[in-house]
Protein backbone atom coordinates (compact mmCIF):
# COMPACT_ATOMS: atom_id res chain seq x y z
CA UNK A 1 0.00 0.00 0.00
CA UNK A 2 1.07 3.90 -0.40
CA UNK A 3 1.34 5.36 3.27
CA UNK A 4 1.90 8.59 4.19
CA UNK A 5 3.98 9.10 7.65
CA UNK A 6 4.46 12.30 9.54
CA UNK A 7 6.88 12.06 11.95
CA UNK A 8 10.03 10.78 11.80
CA UNK A 9 11.54 10.45 15.71
CA UNK A 10 12.54 7.08 16.79
CA UNK A 11 9.07 5.57 16.47
CA UNK A 12 7.92 6.79 13.17
CA UNK A 13 11.20 6.64 11.38
CA UNK A 14 11.46 2.92 12.13
CA UNK A 15 8.11 2.31 11.43
CA UNK A 16 8.90 3.79 7.91
CA UNK A 17 11.87 1.34 7.16
CA UNK A 18 9.55 -1.86 8.02
CA UNK A 19 6.51 -0.56 6.16
CA UNK A 20 9.42 -0.30 3.25
CA UNK A 21 10.55 -3.67 4.05
CA UNK A 22 7.30 -5.27 3.52
CA UNK A 23 7.00 -3.06 0.49
CA UNK A 24 4.95 -0.40 1.17
CA UNK A 25 5.55 3.05 -0.83
CA UNK A 26 6.18 5.38 1.79
CA UNK A 27 5.74 9.09 1.52
CA UNK A 28 7.37 10.86 4.47
CA UNK A 29 7.27 14.52 6.31
CA UNK A 30 8.69 15.83 9.65
CA UNK A 31 9.82 19.38 10.84
CA UNK A 32 12.80 17.98 11.13
CA UNK A 33 14.05 18.12 7.32
CA UNK A 34 17.25 15.72 7.96
CA UNK A 35 15.05 13.61 8.64
CA UNK A 36 13.19 13.56 5.73
CA UNK A 37 15.98 13.81 3.28
CA UNK A 38 17.73 10.51 5.41
CA UNK A 39 14.61 8.39 5.08
CA UNK A 40 14.46 9.41 1.25
CA UNK A 41 18.06 7.85 0.93
CA UNK A 42 16.37 4.79 2.45
CA UNK A 43 13.66 4.59 -0.58
CA UNK A 44 10.76 6.91 0.74
CA UNK A 45 9.39 9.74 -0.98
CA UNK A 46 10.03 13.15 0.82
CA UNK A 47 7.80 15.26 1.12
CA UNK A 48 8.11 18.80 2.61
CA UNK A 49 4.77 19.78 3.95
CA UNK A 50 1.78 18.03 4.41
CA UNK A 51 0.12 19.45 1.25
CA UNK A 52 2.92 17.85 -0.54
CA UNK A 53 2.54 14.66 1.25
CA UNK A 54 -1.25 14.73 0.64
CA UNK A 55 -0.24 15.30 -2.86
CA UNK A 56 1.75 12.69 -3.27
CA UNK A 57 -1.13 10.05 -2.00
CA UNK A 58 -3.79 8.45 -4.11
CA UNK A 59 -7.27 8.20 -2.79
CA UNK A 60 -8.43 6.81 -0.94
CA UNK A 61 -5.23 8.12 1.01
CA UNK A 62 -3.70 6.59 4.33
CA UNK A 63 -1.48 8.59 6.75
CA UNK A 64 0.11 7.48 9.79
CA UNK A 65 0.87 10.10 12.46
CA UNK A 66 3.59 9.24 14.32
CA UNK A 67 4.10 12.45 16.92
CA UNK A 68 3.93 13.48 20.04
CA UNK A 69 0.55 13.52 22.04
CA UNK A 70 -1.13 15.50 22.82
CA UNK A 71 -1.15 19.15 21.54
CA UNK A 72 1.10 18.66 18.54
CA UNK A 73 -1.13 15.44 17.67
CA UNK A 74 -3.78 17.75 17.33
CA UNK A 75 -2.79 20.04 15.35
CA UNK A 76 -1.00 17.53 13.12
CA UNK A 77 -4.98 16.07 12.86
CA UNK A 78 -6.53 19.69 12.41
CA UNK A 79 -4.00 20.32 9.67
CA UNK A 80 -4.98 16.99 8.03
CA UNK A 81 -8.75 17.74 8.08
CA UNK A 82 -8.61 20.49 6.20
CA UNK A 83 -6.13 19.36 3.39
CA UNK A 84 -7.41 15.49 3.31
CA UNK A 85 -10.86 14.25 1.43
CA UNK A 86 -14.17 12.19 2.28
CA UNK A 87 -13.16 8.43 2.43
CA UNK A 88 -9.27 9.46 3.84
CA UNK A 89 -7.68 7.66 6.91
CA UNK A 90 -5.85 8.86 9.44
CA UNK A 91 -3.78 6.71 11.73
CA UNK A 92 -3.21 8.02 15.19
CA UNK A 93 0.29 6.04 16.24
CA UNK A 94 0.93 7.99 19.13
CA UNK A 95 0.06 7.41 22.82
CA UNK A 96 -2.82 9.40 22.85
CA UNK A 97 -5.26 10.17 25.93
CA UNK A 98 -8.48 8.39 24.31
CA UNK A 99 -11.29 11.13 24.87
CA UNK A 100 -8.71 12.95 22.66
CA UNK A 101 -8.73 10.48 20.30
CA UNK A 102 -12.94 10.35 20.65
CA UNK A 103 -12.92 13.93 20.01
CA UNK A 104 -10.77 14.30 16.92
CA UNK A 105 -12.37 11.14 15.60
CA UNK A 106 -15.48 13.23 16.06
CA UNK A 107 -14.05 16.24 14.18
CA UNK A 108 -12.22 13.93 11.44
CA UNK A 109 -15.64 12.43 10.78
CA UNK A 110 -17.32 15.98 10.22
CA UNK A 111 -15.43 15.39 6.89
CA UNK A 112 -16.16 11.68 6.33
CA UNK A 113 -12.70 11.31 7.26
CA UNK A 114 -11.73 8.15 9.51
CA UNK A 115 -9.34 8.27 12.65
CA UNK A 116 -8.00 5.13 14.02
CA UNK A 117 -6.93 5.27 17.22
CA UNK A 118 -3.76 2.81 17.45
CA UNK A 119 -2.06 2.29 20.39
CA UNK A 120 2.00 0.98 19.81
CA UNK A 121 3.78 -0.83 21.87
CA UNK A 122 7.29 -2.81 21.91
CA UNK A 123 9.60 -0.01 21.51
CA UNK A 124 11.80 1.31 18.66
CA UNK A 125 12.51 -1.91 18.32
CA UNK A 126 9.38 -2.60 17.60
CA UNK A 127 8.88 -0.34 15.36
CA UNK A 128 11.71 -1.61 12.99
CA UNK A 129 11.20 -5.33 13.02
CA UNK A 130 7.83 -6.38 14.78
CA UNK A 131 5.86 -3.66 16.45
CA UNK A 132 2.42 -4.44 18.90
CA UNK A 133 -0.80 -2.43 17.50
CA UNK A 134 -4.44 -1.82 19.55
CA UNK A 135 -6.76 -0.46 17.03
CA UNK A 136 -9.56 1.56 17.46
CA UNK A 137 -11.82 2.77 14.93
CA UNK A 138 -14.04 1.80 11.80
CA UNK A 139 -14.48 -1.55 11.06
CA UNK A 140 -15.25 -1.98 7.59
CA UNK A 141 -12.47 0.73 7.09
CA UNK A 142 -10.12 -1.36 8.85
CA UNK A 143 -10.06 -4.07 6.84
CA UNK A 144 -8.82 -2.22 4.07
CA UNK A 145 -5.56 -1.09 5.88
CA UNK A 146 -4.98 -4.28 7.62
CA UNK A 147 -2.38 -4.95 5.62
CA UNK A 148 0.04 -2.18 6.92
CA UNK A 149 -0.41 -3.39 10.44
CA UNK A 150 -0.48 -7.07 9.97
CA UNK A 151 2.88 -6.52 8.08
CA UNK A 152 4.58 -4.60 10.29
CA UNK A 153 3.60 -5.71 13.72
CA UNK A 154 4.97 -9.42 14.77
CA UNK A 155 2.93 -12.58 14.65
CA UNK A 156 -0.31 -11.94 16.09
CA UNK A 157 0.61 -8.67 17.04
CA UNK A 158 -2.22 -6.28 16.19
CA UNK A 159 -5.51 -6.24 17.17
CA UNK A 160 -8.92 -4.63 16.22
CA UNK A 161 -10.63 -3.58 19.53
CA UNK A 162 -13.61 -1.96 18.47
CA UNK A 163 -14.71 1.55 18.33
CA UNK A 164 -12.81 4.88 18.42
CA UNK A 165 -11.31 5.25 21.42
CA UNK A 166 -10.71 1.80 21.99
CA UNK A 167 -7.38 1.46 20.99
CA UNK A 168 -6.15 3.82 23.21
CA UNK A 169 -7.84 2.85 25.56
CA UNK A 170 -6.75 -0.92 25.59
CA UNK A 171 -2.96 1.01 25.80
CA UNK A 172 -3.29 2.84 28.19
CA UNK A 173 -4.43 0.10 30.30
CA UNK A 174 -1.57 -1.70 29.35
CA UNK A 175 0.78 1.00 30.14
CA UNK A 176 -1.12 1.06 33.73
CA UNK A 177 -0.09 -2.60 34.66
CA UNK A 178 3.12 -2.33 33.22
CA UNK A 179 3.80 0.41 35.86
CA UNK A 180 2.86 -2.05 38.48
CA UNK A 181 4.61 -5.34 36.46
CA UNK A 182 7.66 -2.42 36.83
CA UNK A 183 7.20 -1.48 40.34
CA UNK A 184 6.63 -5.26 41.93
CA UNK A 185 10.01 -6.13 40.12
CA UNK A 186 11.56 -2.80 41.66
CA UNK A 187 10.13 -3.52 44.96
CA UNK A 188 11.52 -7.24 44.69
CA UNK A 189 14.96 -6.50 43.60
CA UNK A 190 15.66 -3.94 46.52
CA UNK A 191 14.42 -6.64 48.98
CA UNK A 192 17.14 -8.52 47.50
CA UNK A 193 20.05 -5.73 47.73
CA UNK A 194 18.79 -4.43 51.45
CA UNK A 195 18.71 -8.68 52.38
CA UNK A 196 21.95 -10.88 54.07
CA UNK A 197 22.59 -12.62 51.35
CA UNK A 198 25.03 -11.60 48.48
CA UNK A 199 23.12 -12.21 44.75
CA UNK A 200 24.19 -11.76 41.48
CA UNK A 201 21.54 -9.92 40.03
CA UNK A 202 22.24 -10.74 36.16
CA UNK A 203 21.97 -14.62 37.06
CA UNK A 204 18.78 -14.42 39.08
CA UNK A 205 16.70 -12.65 36.00
CA UNK A 206 18.58 -15.20 33.98
CA UNK A 207 17.31 -17.92 36.30
CA UNK A 208 13.83 -16.41 36.57
CA UNK A 209 13.45 -15.95 33.09
CA UNK A 210 14.27 -19.63 32.44
CA UNK A 211 10.87 -21.68 33.59
CA UNK A 212 9.36 -19.55 36.95
CA UNK A 213 6.10 -17.47 36.81
CA UNK A 214 7.58 -13.81 36.77
CA UNK A 215 9.23 -15.04 33.29
CA UNK A 216 8.34 -12.19 31.05
CA UNK A 217 9.73 -9.70 28.85
CA UNK A 218 10.23 -6.98 31.76
CA UNK A 219 12.93 -9.45 33.55
CA UNK A 220 14.75 -10.14 30.27
CA UNK A 221 15.05 -6.15 30.30
CA UNK A 222 16.21 -6.25 33.85
CA UNK A 223 19.06 -8.87 32.77
CA UNK A 224 20.41 -6.83 29.84
CA UNK A 225 20.23 -3.79 32.69
CA UNK A 226 22.18 -5.99 34.75
CA UNK A 227 24.34 -7.26 32.48
CA UNK A 228 25.93 -3.74 31.69
CA UNK A 229 25.77 -2.12 35.70
CA UNK A 230 25.79 -4.94 38.28
CA UNK A 231 24.63 -2.69 40.74
CA UNK A 232 22.88 -0.34 39.05
CA UNK A 233 25.42 1.92 40.52
CA UNK A 234 25.82 4.80 37.58
CA UNK A 235 22.13 5.80 37.57
CA UNK A 236 19.50 7.37 40.22
CA UNK A 237 16.02 5.94 41.32
CA UNK A 238 14.42 8.70 39.67
CA UNK A 239 11.37 7.23 37.78
CA UNK A 240 9.30 9.62 35.11
CA UNK A 241 6.45 8.63 33.21
CA UNK A 242 4.54 10.37 30.33
CA UNK A 243 1.43 10.04 31.25
CA UNK A 244 -0.92 6.91 30.82
CA UNK A 245 -0.22 5.29 33.99
CA UNK A 246 -1.76 8.76 35.22
CA UNK A 247 -4.86 8.53 32.93
CA UNK A 248 -5.58 4.79 33.96
CA UNK A 249 -6.03 5.72 37.93
CA UNK A 250 -8.40 8.81 36.68
CA UNK A 251 -9.68 6.00 34.91
CA UNK A 252 -10.08 3.75 37.73
CA UNK A 253 -10.98 6.76 39.49
CA UNK A 254 -13.89 7.76 37.12
CA UNK A 255 -14.99 3.91 37.24
CA UNK A 256 -15.34 4.42 41.22
CA UNK A 257 -13.27 1.39 41.30
CA UNK A 258 -9.73 -0.05 43.27
CA UNK A 259 -6.73 -0.35 41.74
CA UNK A 260 -4.17 0.31 44.20
CA UNK A 261 -1.16 -1.21 43.13
CA UNK A 262 -1.41 1.06 39.74
CA UNK A 263 -2.29 4.14 42.11
CA UNK A 264 0.78 3.56 44.21
CA UNK A 265 2.97 2.54 41.62
CA UNK A 266 2.30 5.96 39.98
CA UNK A 267 2.63 7.89 43.30
CA UNK A 268 5.65 5.85 44.02
CA UNK A 269 7.46 7.27 40.54
CA UNK A 270 6.47 10.86 42.09
CA UNK A 271 8.16 10.26 45.62
CA UNK A 272 11.03 9.54 43.55
CA UNK A 273 11.40 12.55 41.59
CA UNK A 274 11.19 14.65 45.32
CA UNK A 275 14.57 15.08 47.46
CA UNK A 276 12.68 16.16 50.21
CA UNK A 277 8.48 16.14 50.78
CA UNK A 278 6.53 18.05 52.46
CA UNK A 279 4.45 15.54 54.07
CA UNK A 280 7.34 14.23 55.51
CA UNK A 281 7.69 17.75 57.24
CA UNK A 282 4.51 17.59 58.48
CA UNK A 283 4.82 13.84 59.98
CA UNK A 284 8.19 14.77 61.32
CA UNK A 285 6.79 17.99 62.63
CA UNK A 286 3.68 16.41 64.92
CA UNK A 287 5.89 13.73 66.61
CA UNK A 288 8.36 16.81 67.88
CA UNK A 289 5.35 18.09 69.08
CA UNK A 290 3.10 15.17 70.65
CA UNK A 291 6.40 13.11 71.98
CA UNK A 292 9.17 15.67 71.66
CA UNK A 293 10.64 13.56 69.18
CA UNK A 294 14.05 14.80 67.13
CA UNK A 295 13.54 16.78 63.89
CA UNK A 296 15.76 15.69 61.12
CA UNK A 297 17.41 20.27 60.89
CA UNK A 298 17.71 21.34 57.61
CA UNK B 1 22.41 -40.22 39.58
CA UNK B 2 20.59 -42.06 42.92
CA UNK B 3 18.44 -39.91 44.33
CA UNK B 4 15.33 -40.44 47.69
CA UNK B 5 12.61 -38.56 47.21
CA UNK B 6 10.06 -38.41 49.74
CA UNK B 7 6.85 -36.61 48.92
CA UNK B 8 4.86 -37.68 46.03
CA UNK B 9 2.24 -35.12 46.26
CA UNK B 10 1.20 -33.16 42.35
CA UNK B 11 5.30 -31.78 42.41
CA UNK B 12 6.93 -34.91 43.75
CA UNK B 13 5.53 -37.26 41.59
CA UNK B 14 6.20 -35.52 38.61
CA UNK B 15 9.49 -34.32 39.59
CA UNK B 16 9.51 -38.48 40.41
CA UNK B 17 8.92 -38.87 36.63
CA UNK B 18 11.25 -35.71 35.38
CA UNK B 19 14.56 -37.58 37.61
CA UNK B 20 13.75 -41.12 35.86
CA UNK B 21 13.47 -39.56 32.03
CA UNK B 22 17.07 -38.26 32.60
CA UNK B 23 18.38 -41.75 34.03
CA UNK B 24 18.45 -41.21 37.73
CA UNK B 25 17.57 -43.88 39.66
CA UNK B 26 14.94 -42.66 41.96
CA UNK B 27 13.97 -44.37 45.54
CA UNK B 28 10.09 -43.24 46.49
CA UNK B 29 8.04 -42.63 49.75
CA UNK B 30 4.88 -40.94 50.47
CA UNK B 31 2.36 -41.09 53.62
CA UNK B 32 -0.22 -42.12 50.82
CA UNK B 33 0.94 -45.97 49.97
CA UNK B 34 -1.14 -45.54 46.50
CA UNK B 35 1.38 -43.31 45.26
CA UNK B 36 4.04 -44.62 45.74
CA UNK B 37 2.90 -47.81 44.34
CA UNK B 38 2.00 -45.83 41.60
CA UNK B 39 5.40 -44.32 41.07
CA UNK B 40 7.07 -47.62 41.65
CA UNK B 41 4.50 -49.06 38.68
CA UNK B 42 6.60 -46.02 36.60
CA UNK B 43 9.87 -47.47 37.63
CA UNK B 44 11.08 -45.90 40.70
CA UNK B 45 11.89 -48.29 43.41
CA UNK B 46 9.27 -48.12 46.48
CA UNK B 47 10.23 -47.05 49.86
CA UNK B 48 7.32 -48.03 52.74
CA UNK B 49 9.34 -45.68 55.74
CA UNK B 50 12.00 -42.88 55.90
CA UNK B 51 14.57 -46.28 57.20
CA UNK B 52 13.92 -48.39 54.57
CA UNK B 53 14.53 -45.11 51.95
CA UNK B 54 18.27 -44.55 53.94
CA UNK B 55 19.12 -48.15 53.29
CA UNK B 56 18.25 -48.39 49.72
CA UNK B 57 20.21 -45.23 49.11
CA UNK B 58 24.22 -45.93 48.78
CA UNK B 59 26.74 -43.04 50.91
CA UNK B 60 26.63 -40.49 50.23
CA UNK B 61 23.08 -39.97 49.89
CA UNK B 62 21.19 -37.48 48.33
CA UNK B 63 17.22 -37.27 50.08
CA UNK B 64 15.45 -34.48 47.95
CA UNK B 65 12.11 -33.87 50.32
CA UNK B 66 9.10 -32.80 48.63
CA UNK B 67 6.41 -31.70 51.32
CA UNK B 68 3.96 -29.22 52.23
CA UNK B 69 6.34 -26.32 54.27
CA UNK B 70 6.28 -26.02 57.67
CA UNK B 71 5.46 -28.55 60.25
CA UNK B 72 5.45 -31.28 57.68
CA UNK B 73 8.99 -30.32 56.12
CA UNK B 74 10.06 -29.58 59.86
CA UNK B 75 9.13 -33.45 61.25
CA UNK B 76 11.02 -34.77 58.11
CA UNK B 77 14.04 -33.29 58.08
CA UNK B 78 13.89 -33.89 61.96
CA UNK B 79 13.55 -37.99 61.29
CA UNK B 80 15.92 -37.58 58.45
CA UNK B 81 19.04 -35.80 60.66
CA UNK B 82 18.17 -39.06 62.68
CA UNK B 83 18.67 -41.91 59.94
CA UNK B 84 21.22 -39.97 57.96
CA UNK B 85 25.05 -40.19 58.25
CA UNK B 86 27.72 -37.43 57.67
CA UNK B 87 28.10 -36.36 54.13
CA UNK B 88 25.17 -37.06 52.85
CA UNK B 89 23.02 -34.18 51.64
CA UNK B 90 19.13 -33.16 52.14
CA UNK B 91 17.00 -31.30 49.29
CA UNK B 92 14.21 -28.97 50.48
CA UNK B 93 12.33 -28.13 47.37
CA UNK B 94 8.79 -26.65 48.76
CA UNK B 95 8.12 -23.17 49.80
CA UNK B 96 9.94 -22.88 53.38
CA UNK B 97 10.33 -19.85 55.43
CA UNK B 98 14.28 -19.12 55.03
CA UNK B 99 14.03 -18.41 58.14
CA UNK B 100 13.51 -22.43 58.76
CA UNK B 101 15.59 -23.45 55.92
CA UNK B 102 18.47 -21.81 57.75
CA UNK B 103 18.06 -23.22 61.23
CA UNK B 104 17.27 -27.01 59.83
CA UNK B 105 20.39 -26.40 57.77
CA UNK B 106 22.33 -25.54 61.35
CA UNK B 107 20.78 -28.53 63.01
CA UNK B 108 21.66 -30.76 59.69
CA UNK B 109 24.95 -29.60 60.61
CA UNK B 110 25.57 -30.66 64.08
CA UNK B 111 25.66 -34.21 62.36
CA UNK B 112 27.68 -33.23 59.59
CA UNK B 113 24.95 -33.39 56.69
CA UNK B 114 23.82 -30.43 54.41
CA UNK B 115 20.53 -29.03 53.69
CA UNK B 116 19.89 -27.64 50.02
CA UNK B 117 17.01 -24.74 50.13
CA UNK B 118 15.65 -24.99 47.09
CA UNK B 119 12.95 -22.76 45.86
CA UNK B 120 10.90 -24.47 42.94
CA UNK B 121 9.08 -22.43 40.44
CA UNK B 122 7.04 -23.17 37.09
CA UNK B 123 4.17 -25.47 38.69
CA UNK B 124 3.35 -29.12 38.16
CA UNK B 125 4.16 -28.91 34.62
CA UNK B 126 8.10 -27.64 35.31
CA UNK B 127 8.24 -30.02 37.83
CA UNK B 128 7.30 -32.38 35.08
CA UNK B 129 9.13 -31.13 31.87
CA UNK B 130 11.47 -28.72 32.90
CA UNK B 131 11.44 -26.58 36.52
CA UNK B 132 12.95 -23.79 37.64
CA UNK B 133 15.44 -23.99 40.62
CA UNK B 134 16.87 -21.51 43.01
CA UNK B 135 19.36 -22.97 45.11
CA UNK B 136 21.30 -22.81 48.29
CA UNK B 137 23.67 -24.16 50.30
CA UNK B 138 27.33 -25.46 50.70
CA UNK B 139 29.00 -24.49 47.19
CA UNK B 140 31.35 -27.78 47.13
CA UNK B 141 28.59 -30.19 47.63
CA UNK B 142 26.24 -28.10 45.31
CA UNK B 143 28.35 -29.58 42.65
CA UNK B 144 28.29 -32.81 43.55
CA UNK B 145 24.45 -33.08 42.96
CA UNK B 146 24.29 -29.94 40.30
CA UNK B 147 23.53 -32.90 37.69
CA UNK B 148 20.01 -33.68 38.95
CA UNK B 149 19.12 -30.17 38.52
CA UNK B 150 20.75 -29.36 35.30
CA UNK B 151 19.12 -32.22 34.49
CA UNK B 152 15.10 -31.71 35.47
CA UNK B 153 15.36 -28.03 35.33
CA UNK B 154 14.81 -26.02 31.83
CA UNK B 155 17.36 -24.97 29.87
CA UNK B 156 19.15 -22.19 32.34
CA UNK B 157 16.48 -22.69 34.77
CA UNK B 158 18.92 -23.28 38.07
CA UNK B 159 21.29 -21.27 40.22
CA UNK B 160 23.23 -21.54 42.97
CA UNK B 161 22.65 -18.69 44.74
CA UNK B 162 24.89 -18.98 47.73
CA UNK B 163 24.70 -19.73 51.81
CA UNK B 164 21.97 -21.34 53.28
CA UNK B 165 18.88 -19.76 53.40
CA UNK B 166 19.57 -17.85 49.91
CA UNK B 167 17.29 -20.29 47.52
CA UNK B 168 13.97 -20.15 49.59
CA UNK B 169 14.47 -16.38 50.31
CA UNK B 170 14.98 -15.30 46.23
CA UNK B 171 11.82 -17.88 45.87
CA UNK B 172 10.27 -15.92 48.22
CA UNK B 173 10.59 -12.50 46.83
CA UNK B 174 9.89 -14.39 43.16
CA UNK B 175 6.62 -14.98 44.47
CA UNK B 176 6.27 -11.67 46.28
CA UNK B 177 6.78 -9.88 42.69
CA UNK B 178 4.00 -12.59 41.46
CA UNK B 179 1.50 -10.95 43.72
CA UNK B 180 2.49 -7.99 42.16
CA UNK B 181 2.58 -8.57 38.80
CA UNK B 182 -0.63 -10.65 39.23
CA UNK B 183 -2.45 -7.85 41.09
CA UNK B 184 -1.29 -5.06 38.57
CA UNK B 185 -2.49 -7.53 35.70
CA UNK B 186 -5.76 -7.76 37.84
CA UNK B 187 -6.89 -4.39 37.58
CA UNK B 188 -5.63 -3.77 34.31
CA UNK B 189 -8.38 -6.04 33.29
CA UNK B 190 -11.39 -4.75 35.65
CA UNK B 191 -10.41 -1.18 34.14
CA UNK B 192 -11.18 -2.95 30.53
CA UNK B 193 -14.17 -4.31 32.53
CA UNK B 194 -15.51 -1.71 34.02
CA UNK B 195 -14.98 0.93 30.69
CA UNK B 196 -17.22 2.00 27.75
CA UNK B 197 -15.67 -0.39 25.36
CA UNK B 198 -16.33 -3.87 24.77
CA UNK B 199 -13.27 -6.39 25.00
CA UNK B 200 -12.60 -9.88 24.01
CA UNK B 201 -9.97 -10.75 26.91
CA UNK B 202 -8.77 -13.34 25.71
CA UNK B 203 -7.93 -11.89 22.23
CA UNK B 204 -6.49 -8.88 24.26
CA UNK B 205 -4.58 -11.52 26.34
CA UNK B 206 -3.31 -12.72 22.81
CA UNK B 207 -2.06 -9.43 21.41
CA UNK B 208 -0.68 -8.57 24.44
CA UNK B 209 1.91 -11.80 24.23
CA UNK B 210 2.68 -10.69 21.19
CA UNK B 211 5.35 -8.25 20.77
CA UNK B 212 4.16 -6.26 23.48
CA UNK B 213 5.63 -4.32 27.07
CA UNK B 214 3.94 -6.66 29.36
CA UNK B 215 4.27 -10.20 27.50
CA UNK B 216 4.65 -12.27 30.08
CA UNK B 217 4.08 -16.15 31.37
CA UNK B 218 1.15 -14.69 33.87
CA UNK B 219 -0.47 -12.83 30.63
CA UNK B 220 -0.22 -16.34 28.77
CA UNK B 221 -1.79 -17.54 31.72
CA UNK B 222 -4.92 -15.09 31.32
CA UNK B 223 -5.18 -16.13 27.59
CA UNK B 224 -5.53 -19.58 28.58
CA UNK B 225 -7.93 -18.68 31.25
CA UNK B 226 -9.96 -16.76 29.33
CA UNK B 227 -10.33 -18.62 26.37
CA UNK B 228 -12.38 -20.97 28.64
CA UNK B 229 -14.26 -18.46 30.33
CA UNK B 230 -14.56 -15.46 28.53
CA UNK B 231 -15.38 -13.06 31.32
CA UNK B 232 -14.24 -15.84 34.32
CA UNK B 233 -18.13 -15.78 34.98
CA UNK B 234 -17.73 -19.34 37.13
CA UNK B 235 -15.44 -18.45 39.47
CA UNK B 236 -15.66 -15.72 42.62
CA UNK B 237 -12.99 -13.08 42.88
CA UNK B 238 -11.63 -14.66 45.89
CA UNK B 239 -7.64 -14.27 46.10
CA UNK B 240 -5.98 -17.16 48.71
CA UNK B 241 -2.12 -16.68 49.33
CA UNK B 242 0.33 -19.50 50.96
CA UNK B 243 2.78 -17.54 53.00
CA UNK B 244 5.09 -16.21 50.46
CA UNK B 245 4.15 -12.95 49.87
CA UNK B 246 3.17 -12.15 53.63
CA UNK B 247 6.82 -13.46 53.64
CA UNK B 248 8.14 -10.95 51.46
CA UNK B 249 6.16 -8.25 53.02
CA UNK B 250 7.44 -9.29 56.53
CA UNK B 251 11.07 -8.83 54.93
CA UNK B 252 10.15 -5.33 53.71
CA UNK B 253 9.42 -4.29 57.13
CA UNK B 254 12.17 -6.00 59.24
CA UNK B 255 14.97 -3.96 56.50
CA UNK B 256 12.43 -1.34 57.18
CA UNK B 257 11.88 -0.41 53.67
CA UNK B 258 9.18 0.87 51.29
CA UNK B 259 7.70 -2.26 49.60
CA UNK B 260 4.14 -0.99 48.88
CA UNK B 261 2.91 -1.95 46.01
CA UNK B 262 3.80 -5.75 47.02
CA UNK B 263 2.35 -5.22 50.41
CA UNK B 264 -0.87 -3.89 48.86
CA UNK B 265 -1.08 -7.03 46.69
CA UNK B 266 -1.03 -9.35 49.76
CA UNK B 267 -3.78 -6.86 51.44
CA UNK B 268 -6.06 -6.66 48.30
CA UNK B 269 -5.96 -10.76 48.83
CA UNK B 270 -7.14 -10.60 52.16
CA UNK B 271 -9.69 -8.18 51.29
CA UNK B 272 -10.85 -10.57 48.91
CA UNK B 273 -11.68 -13.48 51.67
CA UNK B 274 -13.87 -10.71 53.65
CA UNK B 275 -17.73 -10.48 52.47
CA UNK B 276 -17.40 -7.18 54.46
CA UNK B 277 -14.95 -5.57 57.08
CA UNK B 278 -15.33 -3.85 59.78
CA UNK B 279 -13.34 -0.85 58.90
CA UNK B 280 -15.88 -0.56 56.63
CA UNK B 281 -18.55 -0.47 58.69
CA UNK B 282 -16.20 2.31 61.00
CA UNK B 283 -16.27 4.83 58.17
CA UNK B 284 -19.43 4.01 57.65
CA UNK B 285 -20.57 4.93 61.30
CA UNK B 286 -18.43 8.16 61.34
CA UNK B 287 -19.64 9.37 58.29
CA UNK B 288 -23.02 9.05 60.01
CA UNK B 289 -21.79 10.74 63.02
CA UNK B 290 -20.63 13.66 61.90
CA UNK B 291 -22.56 14.23 58.68
CA UNK B 292 -26.02 11.96 58.85
CA UNK B 293 -24.79 10.34 56.21
CA UNK B 294 -27.08 7.01 55.34
CA UNK B 295 -25.21 4.01 56.72
CA UNK B 296 -26.92 0.37 54.65
CA UNK B 297 -28.37 -1.49 57.49
CA UNK B 298 -27.58 -4.89 57.90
Amino acid sequence: MQVGLIGLGKMGYNLALNLMDHGHQVVANDVNKDQVQSIAEAGATPANSLDELVNKLEKPRTVWVMVPAGEVTDQVVDQLKHVLDEGDRVIDGGNSNYKDSLRLAESLQEKGIFLFDVGTSGGTEGARHGGNYMIGGDQEQFKQIEPIFKDTAVENGYLYTGRSGSGHFLKMVHNGIEYGMMQAIAEGFEILEKSPFDYDYEAVSKVWNNGSVIRSWLIELMQNAFSKDGNLESIKGVMNSSGEGKWTVESAIEFEMAAPVIAMSLMMRYRSQEDDTFSGKVVAALRNEFGGHEVVKK
